[in-house]
């Protein structure tokens, strides 16, 4: 039997709330579930549809983009996954989807302002949306350069993976992270939730201000700080 | 056994329609019920998902904010319902969640227009939206003073919280109460209802008049007025 | 054993689609269901959720607004089921619904224009939005005359309520009607997505022509003409 | 027993997957399924509702629109079938709906620009609107015309029905096709999706710019092209 049946589990675990949560169609998306002792990561075959996917289907792959188990082909975004794992050791799944005001906001190519508390409960940035790839990248390992172009864009605007856990590739869509998988999952919902309050308060007033400061704060450390008072302790 | 089992059971009961209703995802969202005669209330515990949340894991509070019964840490929005509570005797529920349309109201800071008899038929006024608070009352009893924002915004604005029994909070989101959790969580769905149709109304038609006040009165007195004929008597 | 048994579980099964369809929340709106041999119709009670709405629940009322038989109230669009059937002779089921996107254009008080076949597929018309009635007339018998309201409407602008079945009350949303009750049920599911088209379709082209004559008639003759070859004969 | 059984089969299943997809409601929209071998297809039978749709209701078609078998009247629309089956061999089946944001883009008659990857994935140009057609055609056979302006359309744009599987009829709604009668449907739910994406994109920005070249082509060639690498081989 498999050494990694637990690892596959929790990945395919992952995968099957995506279409319930309403972020994917037919094959879209996948998610992804680190093992750091091994330094593998199980992930969604590509192209497989939701309503057939199996535990045994998961493929597990190492940071160097070799499949170590498992007779599918990995996502074809495998390469995006295995690069954030390498670079940022503090996590543990990996999310990407299509949905819908998420992926909107990619194609305007928009940060998402932070407009109100939904948004500063998850984070105290805006949503960044890293720019398109050069077109000699795009030629290129292309997968591999969006990792890069996720860890630039942070670097760029000078923000931390481990405070915000989630970026919109300009044209394309969210990637999402998180401690877990289930947890990276998470973030896309929120994501998608968030992306859909603030075009609808863009529409509602077109001079919305971003949430002040100290609100952000608020918050943010409610919920996060060291004396955060959100949840069971 | 608990003397506050019914007042649990209830609150539970009101907690549990929010999922269903498509008002909250996750762990977001809380409504609480009160118990006049022993002054506490029943409030759904912080950070606990609605799929594994349990009648016993109610938590009994008072108005001075202090634990009664459970073993749970309750919501962080506990103060602001205590805050409620205590100063307006004749409600009975609160409830509180980050419903899609509310929030994108209450983040552009606008109050909801009455445009239709829709609106009409729940009250006669526009559904206020509390002014984002002063910096210095963020930074102190964040949630106490949202009570107090939300009773200001009403004596500001000469409004009773008998007839209008919703709010939305500047860059957060909805409070609603009722004599009942239950009526609360209608009030919930109502809001986001007409904040949906007020936001389409505005893009079909940007010079949307305002609903003329005969039928404000119309519809609002044969549904609530002392000769109402709406429902069962 | 009641003479109106047939005729009870009629509209009640007319009513009960209305949840499913998305058209109502809670206790909006109504559907009654004509008996032209004993001048009665049937009609839902007033404020009844559907989740506890019965067939014996429903209410006998003849078209001078008499309850014939029933012991609940009946709903407090009453009235207006009464003028129409009195008046228009040839339906059978009325249909009154706050569905969020007809509601958006009663409240903004526009015709929804004819921009494809999917419209011209049900009426050649624009659908009508009745103006608001007159204050002296809200403050009397208001139920009564939004069937006056309407019929004034259709006359206003010449079209037959035998090939157009819908209107929009301005501020207020729409009313529906047809053979059957279960066709007045139908009327507002094609009104609502018409709607919901006809503002979306605005959105992507400001601009966008009405249809043009040609294709309004194709469409409407192939499945409404004498030589109509849609369905089944 | 009919030697169409597996055809008639294969198009009922299609069809009963609109409903789900949320792109019809009621008896809207059609899908048929050809037999190349017999140059027939198989397709829904006219104004029948979704729930009632059984396989031996499927009515059996040759290209010169004669009813091979079956007892009921073909969908109205069947000619439109019948002219593409007939000019492009390579097709197996085809979709038609009503599905909202597909609609609202043909009724604003505008292409749908390629805004992101998720178009790109599954085609390289824009998609296509086609002109409403001219009077006379529209008086004589609509249907069978219909099919013409499609073909007519392509050649206008110089694009290739085996890489373009969608069109937009302007005014009307969506037609898509594909190798089988399911990946015609695939078609029309991914269009639907594509339709809303692109909406929202241009409300987060309308500035919002096409899709650079080095990105389609990269996401098309990556999942159609020789070397594709998306999908089990």
């Amino acid at each position: 039997m498999s050494q990694y049946k637990n690892l596959k589990e929790e990945c395919y675990e992952a995968n099957m709330q995506l279409p319930g949560l309403g972020l994917v169609v037919y094959t879209f998306g996948n998610v992804s579930a680190v093992d750091r002792a091994h330094s593998v990561f199980a992930i969604k075959p590509s192209g497989v549809p939701y309503e057939i996917l199996k535990p045994a289907d998961i493929v597990i792959v190492n940071f160097e983009n070799e499949i170590i188990e498992g007779s599918m082909r990995p996502s074809s975004d495998t390469k995006t996954h295995a690069f954030l794992y390498k670079h940022w050791e503090s996590i543990g799944g990996i999310a990407h989807t299509h949905a819908t005001y998420s992926v909107a906001w990619a194609q305007a190519q928009r940060d998402i302002p932070v407009y109100g508390t939904t948004h500063a409960d998850h984070l105290t940035e805006d949503i960044p949306c890293a720019p398109p790839m050069k077109d000699e990248l795009i030629k290129g390992d292309y997968e591999h350069m969006t990792g890069q172009q996720i860890m630039d864009c942070f670097k760029a605007k000078k923000i931390d993976h481990r405070e915000v856990e989630m970026v919109l590739i300009g044209n394309h869509g969210p990637f999402t992270w998180g401690k877990t998988a289930e947890k990276a999952v998470y973030n896309s919902k929120v994501l998608e939730t968030i992306a859909e309050m603030a075009l609808l308060t863009e529409q509602v007033n077109p001079q919305s201000p971003r949430l002040k400061e100290s609100l952000i704060q608020k918050h943010y450390q409610r919920k996060h700080g060291k004396d955060a008072y959100y949840g069971q302790s």
